[in-house]
C-alpha cells in the first residue's frame, strides 16, 4: 500500500499546524492550525471576515494547495487537543473536504465553539463532527486495511491525543502535541505503554510525526503536578495575606485553573473566574465533565457581568476573593494589563500579589507587553509571582525515550522551524537515524512518499 | 546603650562573610567566611599553608582589621550554617579573639572538622566551642542586658540559623542565609512565628542586616519540597532504565541528598555515596541524628574505596544501583568529571542517567567547566537531567515579607555587592526605607553607628 | 564658602536629570530633564496639558521640592545639552526659579522651541535665555568669587558642553553627557586639555558629577568616526543597488545625520530628511551654523508634505534618492514603522535596503516594538543593516582617564539607578576612592554638603 | 558530465572542512580540515602521534571514508586558505591520495610548515604541492573539459581564494571561507566582479557551496578597514600613557597584526611580536612579500628569546614597546595567560593596557578561560580594551549580494550545523530555492548528485 505524508503547515514556524497521511486510496488530515502571531502582527485585521487565501498569503492558516497533489479521499480532518494552532484554521479549510472533523470530546467541543465564531458572516461550515475517546479506534475508508486509533496523551490542554494510523505497512503515529506526564491532574498519565506496543505489534512503527518544541532543552518536562505543587507553595506562603490576590493563566489549561480554584478555596477565598475565554474553557469542561468545580466558583464572560463582580468584590472585601484573569502574556487588551491600567473597578493596592501561572512565550514582542503590563502592576503597589508552569512540551529526554519506546522505521520532526528541528535531529543522529534516509527535515508544502 | 555595626566582609562579594556587632561593651560576630574563588583563580595555592594576611591580600578571607577600631570585647564567634563563605576563615581569623565559636549542633560539628584540617600544620587554634540549638538564648558579656537567641531559619543546609542580638535599644536580627521554606525536607519550617513577635516585642527591631543573593529575583524560591517533587518526578521517569544512573548535587545539602537516597531505593536501587566530601556531610548528619539513612547505603570518601565501589557496582551490575557523587559544577577534578573522562572503573554506556540536581553558579568559569563535562559525558553516551534545584536564598517576595514580618528600624543589605544590593534597595525603598537614612549601603570595612 | 550638591533628579534612573550646586548664597541648577518612558507606559497621556506636581508624581520630571531647603538664590538654568532626559522639564520647572536659562546655542534653541511646543496651552514661561559657547565664562551672582565656565565635550548631540563651577574651594565639574571623542564628526575633538589644566590649577576639583550610562561597558566608546566609517563602509556596499536605500537614525543626532546626507551623495542619491523632528534638529542646526547641508538635500516635516515627498520619490524613482526617516526604536506611529505597515506613499519592495543607525535601548518595550517593526519592513521584502551605532556616553576606560585627568576631591555617580552605579564605584575605588568618604552613591532627592 | 559533490567534513559543526567535487572521471578535493575542539577537550593528547583513523573516531578530522564511493581520479587537494579548520587534516589524510596540494603562496608555506610539523614523527608525506595565484587557472585531468580557477577573496587571514571549477555543466564555486570587503588592509578588495561575470557566463553557476557561520546575523560583517579605524581610535586614545601597553589578536591575522604594528609605531613605541605562532605566521608573511614590516619590529618565536624580550622591555622601559602576543581566547598556555599570572618578566603594572584586538568565540568554554584571563590581567591593575575587531565571515546580506552575484543553480550550505544553517536557508528560500529541490542541506559523509 502506497504511503505518502504532506507536510502542510507547521514545518517551518510553530502554529498552523497541518499535516495529511495518504494510505493507499484514503487520506487522513491530521490538524488544521491557525498562527495568531501572524495575524496579530496587523492592525485592525479580523480573521473572520477575511477569505482563506487570504490568511493562506499571510502565513496565518496552512496553504493547503498542496492537497490536490495527494490522490485520494480525504476521510477524516483530526485535531488532536482544542488548541488554536491545531483547530484554528478549521472554519476556513475544512469546508473544501468532504469529511468529518474526528476529534476527541474536548476537542470536538472546542472546533464547534470555534467554528461558530468564525463562520457567522459566512456560514458556509457543514463537515460533520464525530466524537472518539481516547483508546478508541475507528475504520479509515474502505479498504478494510486502515485503522486510525487514538492514544491518550498529556498536554497543557485536557483530552489531548496522538492520533496513530494503522496500515498494512505500519503504524503512522502523529505526535503532536505532548508532555510524558505520569502524574497529571485532572486526567490519566500518558499511555506510554500502549506506545511501547505500537512500538512492537505488527510491522511496528513507519513513521512517527514528532512535536520538537522543546527539543533543545535537556532533561524531562516535568508534570503538571509539578506546577500544581509550585502553586500551592505560593498561594500557601501567602495565605495571612489580607488584600487582594489575583491569578493569571493559559484560560484553555484548565487542570492549571482547576488547581488555582483548589488553592483559593484551601486559603479561604472564593475563585471566580473572568473573561469571556475563562469562562469558555472552563465552563466546557465542567459541562463535560472534566471537572467539577466547587459550586460557589462563579465564571463571567460578558464584559458587563465581569465589572458587576469586580465591583462587588470591592464592596465584600479583596481579601474573600481570588479572581482568576486573563492577560499572562501582558496583552494590551486583556483584563490583568486593564487592571493594571486600573481601567476595571478592581483596585490593585500596595501590597497585592499578582500570580501569573504561565511563562512569557520567548518573542521580543511578548517581552515587551509582558514587561509593560507588570511595570502597570508595580505602579499600582502590586508583588508579583511568576512563572509558575511547566511547559506542554516534551524535551530531549522526553524525545528519547519515545523513541525508544516506538523504534519508528522513519522519523519526520515537526512543529518548529528548521533551527527549532536541529536539537531533535541531532539526538535522532545519535540513535541512529540519518537524515536523507530515515529522517525527514522538511519544509512546508512537501511530499514525502514512504512506500510505494 | 551604644550600637555599633563593622561590615567586615561578604559587602563587595558572595563570600567571605564577617559582621561584628557591638552592643556597650560586648561585641559579637557573625561568620568568618571564606570566598573560594579568590583561591581557584590561582595555580597550586594551598590555602592551609597561607598566612592570614597573605589570604585577606588575596580576597579570600575577611579583612579583620577594622575589628581594631571597635571598643569592646568580643564575647562570641557565630557562624550560622556550615558553608564555606561563613565558616571557612574561622581557621585563620578566629585565634585572634578571646571567644568561643557558637553555633548550632551541625555547624559546630563542620567548623571543628575544618579547623582541624586547615590547622594541622599550624596546631595554633584554642578557642571554645559551644553548642546552641535555634530556639535558645544565651547571655552576651556581663551588663546583663545583651542576650543572642538563635532562631530556626531554613537554607540549603540543615541546621541553619539567623542569630538575633537583643539589646536594650531593640533587636539585631542577622539574617545570613534563608530561605522562607514553610515544607523543607528533614527540619522544621523556618520560624516565621518568632520573626513575628521579634518584630513587636519590645522596641522591635532596631536593625536587620539581610542576604540580599537572590533580591533581584522576582516571586519567592520555592520550598525544598519542590526540589524533592521534581527529583521524584525525574527518577520515577526512568524507573525502567536498566543502566547506569548517576546523581550529583552539593555535597552539603543533606536533604537533597536524603530525597536522591530515598527515591533509589523506591525505583529499587542502592544508593551510594561517593567521594570525600560526600562523606563527610552526610555521615556527619547521620551520626548527629538529622538523618537516617537506610542500612545498606554504602558511603566512601577515600580514592580506593571509591574505586573497589566502582568496580563492584560494574560487577554486580550498575543497573542495581545509583552513586551519588561531586561534581556537579564541572570541578575538573571532581568524581563525575573523571566519570566522563574514563577515569574512573565505573563505565557510562549509552543511555546512561546523569542527573544533576543543582544549578550552576553563574559565571563564566563554573558555566565552562560545567560546559567541559557535560560534554565529556555525552561523548560516552549519557543522557543528561539538570537543573533539579531550588535555591537557598530567599527571592523579592521573601524579602518583602521579611521586611513586614521585623519592621525594623534599620536596614543593611548584604552577601552580595553592590550591583546585587540595588534590586533589594529598591525593594526597601518602596517600603519606606530611605538609603542614607535608614537603609545602610557600604562596602568591606565599614562602620556603621545605630546608636551613640 | 559652603558647598552643598542637591541631587535632585536622575540619580535612580536614566531621564529626569536634575542638580543643583550651591556656592555660598548662590545657587546653580544643571539640566532639568523628562522620563519620557513614564509618560509613554500610560495611554493618552499629553504632557502639555499636565500639571507639574502631576508629571513629578509619575516619576516623568524631577520632583524640585527639595530645592526649598537649599538656601540661596538661584542664579541660572543650565541644560548641558539639548536631549529631552536634560531639558524636557524646563517648560514645567524653571519658570519656579527667578533666573535664566543659560545654555550653548544648539541648546538654548532646543530648549526655546521645546518651551514653545510645550507652554501654548498655559503661556507660562517667562525666564530669560543667556547663550554661552564653550571656552566661555560667566559671573555667578554677586559675590565675585563664583565662576561658571563651559569646557566642550563630545557627544551624540552637537554643541555639549560640560559646566565647571569655579568656587574658592575648588571646581565643580558636572560630567553629564559625553563620549570620550577625539575625531567627532562636524565639531571639534573634547577639550581633555581643558580638563587636566582644571585638575592641576587652584584647589583642583572639588566634586565630580559623573554620567555613568556605559560604566559597565569595558573597553572605550569609539569615536563618532568610528560610525561614520561604519555608515560608509554600509552605504558604499550597496551603491550599485537601483532600488529603495532608506535611513533611519536619531533625529537629534545631526552629525550622524550629516555622515548619511554626505554618503547619499556620494552614491549619486539625493538626501531627504523627513518627519517633523528631523526637520526640526537639522534644520536648526543648519540655520546655526553646525553644518551646511548640499543645496538639494529636502527636509520635509509636515505630514502632507512628507506624504507629497514620497509620491514624487515613487514617480521619480526610488533609486535616486535616500530618505531619511524617524522609527529607528521599532516606535509604533514612526514613520518607518508606518511605511513597514505600508501606510505611506513609499512602497518598500523585495531588496530595498534599511539602515538602523541606531542600537536598540536595551529595553523590552523598545526590544518588542523594534522588533515588530523590522518584522514589518521584512515581510515587504526589505533588507535591514542595523547597528550602525556608537554611544555617546563613555564606557569604563573614558571614565578612567577623566578622574585621571581632574583626581577631584569628591565624586558623585549620576545619570543611573543603583545597580548602573555599581562597575563606576568598583573603579572609583580601584582608584582609591571610598564610598561614604568622598565617593557619594546617591538617590533622587539627597543633599550632600561637601563644605561647611 | 556527471557532477557529484561529496559533503565529507564540517557539514555538523565548523572546523574539520572537507569537500569532494566529482567532475566526470576527476576529483577535487576542497579542504581537509581540523577541529581541534574535539582534540582539546581530553587531556595530553598529542595529534602528531595518533593514527587518523582514531582522530575520525574522536570527530577531529574528517572522517573521509566516503571517497571510496566516489568513482573517479583525486586530481587535486586545493585548501582555500591557511587556517587549521582548513588544512590541518592535510598531514593526516593527504597521502591517500595521489594528488598534489594546490593552493595559494601563503596557505601552500603555511601547510608546507604544518605537515612538517605534524609528521616528523611518521615521515609518511609525500604529495607535491603547486603554487596558484588568485586569478590563474589550471586545468583538471585529461579530459580537456574540467578547469580551476581562484578567485581572490578577503577573509581574515590573507591570499584567501574560492577555488571555482568549471565544467560542462556550469562552474562549481566552493566559497569557503569569505568576508566582502571592499576595503581590507594588506590586499585587494574581494573580486566581485569576477563572481558576476562567472554567475553571467557559460553555462553560469551549476552549484555554490557556501560558508554559513554568520548566516544568522543581521546586516553585513565590516570590512578590515572598520577594525583598523577602531585599534587606531583606541590606541591614539592611549598615546600619552608612559607605561605598558599590550595586545593579543589571532596570530595568523597577519593584516591585524601589521596595523597594530603601524599605530604602536605612530604613538612612538617598538612592536615586538612574541611566540611562536605570531613569529611563523608574520615572519612566513614578510618572507613571501605580503607584508613589509619596519626594521626594528623583533619576532621573538623560543621561550627563551621571548623572555630575554621581557626582561629587555622591563630594563629599556615598558613605555617604550607595544608587545604583541598570544592569549586572546584566554588559553590557559599562552603568553598573555601568563603574564596575567606574573608568570613572564614583564611586569603588568596599576594602569597599564592590554587591547584584545579578537572577539571570544562564543563556547562556554573559552568564555570561561577568557574571562579567568582577563580576571588575572586585572587584579595585577590592568586595563582591558577588547572586542576591537570584525568577523571574517559574511553576514545575512553579504550572502543576499552573493547569491544575487552568483544565480547559481544549486545550493548547499556548509561550515555549521543544521542550527546554523537555518538562517542561510531561510535566506535562499526567501530567494527562491526550496530545500530538497535546489537548496542542499545536509550532513557529513553525503553524497549529492546534481547532473546524472
Amino acid at each position: 500500500m502506497e504511503i505518502e505524508i504532506a507536510t502542510i503547515g507547521g514545518y517551518e514556524e510553530v502554529g498552523r499546524q497541518m499535516t495529511a497521511v495518504r494510505a493507499g486510496d484514503d487520506v487522513v488530515i491530521f490538524d488544521m492550525g491557525l498562527n495568531l502571531s501572524q495575524v496579530l502582527i496587523h492592525d485592525n485585521v479580523e480573521t473572520e471576515k477575511m477569505h482563506s487565501l487570504d490568511l493562506i498569503d499571510m502565513g496565518a492558516i496552512p496553504d493547503d494547495r498542496v492537497m490536490s497533489d495527494l490522490e485520494g479521499d480525504v476521510q477524516a480532518i483530526v485535531p488532536t487537543h482544542g488548541h488554536l494552532d491545531h483547530i484554528g484554521a478549521i472554519s476556513k479549510l475544512a469546508h473544501r473536504y468532504d469529511a468529518p472533523i474526528v476529534a476527541a470530546p474536548f476537542t470536538i467541543e472546542l472546533t464547534k465553539q470555534q467554528v461558530e465564531d468564525e463562520t457567522k458572516f459566512s456560514g458556509s461550515f457543514d463537515n460533520d463532527f464525530v466524537k472518539m475517546e481516547a483508546g478508541e479506534t475507528m475504520s479509515i475508508g474502505d479498504s478494510g486495511n486502515v485503522e486510525m486509533e487514538f492514544v491518550h496523551v498529556t498536554h497543557s490542554i485536557i483530552d489531548a491525543i496522538n492520533p496513530v494510523l494503522h496500515t498494512p505497512e505500519g503504524a503512522i503515529v502523529y505526535g503532536l502535541d505532548k508532555r510524558m506526564d505520569h502524574s497529571p491532574v485532572l486526567e490519566d498519565p500518558i499511555d506510554m505503554e500502549r506506545f511501547r506496543e505500537i512500538g512492537r505489534e505488527g510491522n511496528g512503527v513507519l513513521c512517527y510525526i514528532e512535536d520538537c518544541t522543546n527539543a533543545g532543552r535537556k532533561g524531562r518536562t516535568p508534570s503538571e503536578s509539578h506546577a500544581r505543587n509550585h502553586l500551592e507553595d505560593t498561594i500557601r506562603s501567602i495565605e495571612d495575606y489580607d488584600g487582594g490576590i489575583v491569578a493569571t493563566t493559559f484560560s484553555s489549561h484548565v487542570s492549571r485553573v482547576s488547581s488555582i480554584v483548589e488553592f483559593a478555596k484551601d486559603i479561604g477565598r472564593q475563585p471566580v473566574l473572568l473573561g469571556r475565554s475563562m469562562e469558555k474553557y472552563s465552563g466546557t469542561a465542567e459541562r463535560l465533565g472534566f471537572v467539577d468545580f466547587p459550586d460557589d466558583v462563579g465564571m463571567y464572560g460578558h464584559r458587563k457581568s465581569v465589572d458587576r463582580t469586580f465591583k462587588r468584590i470591592m464592596k465584600e472585601g479583596k481579601e474573600n476573593f481570588l479572581p482568576v484573569v486573563t492577560g499572562h502574556q501582558g496583552e494590551p487588551r486583556a483584563m490583568l494589563t486593564r487592571m493594571g491600567r486600573g481601567e476595571t473597578p478592581y483596585e490593585i493596592e500596595d501590597g497585592d500579589k499578582v500570580i501569573f501561572s504561565a511563562r512569557v512565550i520567548p518573542e521580543p514582542t511578548n517581552e515587551g507587553q509582558r514587561y509593560q503590563s507588570e511595570r502597570l502592576l508595580r505602579m499600582q503597589g502590586a508583588r508579583i509571582y511568576d512563572e509558575i508552569h511547566v511547559s506542554g512540551h516534551l524535551r530531549e529526554e522526553g524525545h528519547y525515550q519515545m523513541i525508544d519506546a516506538l523504534q519508528p522505521q522513519h522519523i519526520i520532526p515537526a512543529h518548529q522551524d528548521l533551527e527549532g528541528f536541529s536539537p531533535y535531529v541531532d539526538l535522532a543522529e545519535s540513535q541512529g537515524y540519518q537524515m536523507g534516509r530515515d529522517l525527514h527535515v522538511t519544509r512546508n508544502g512537501n511530499m514525502i512518499q514512504l512506500v510505494e
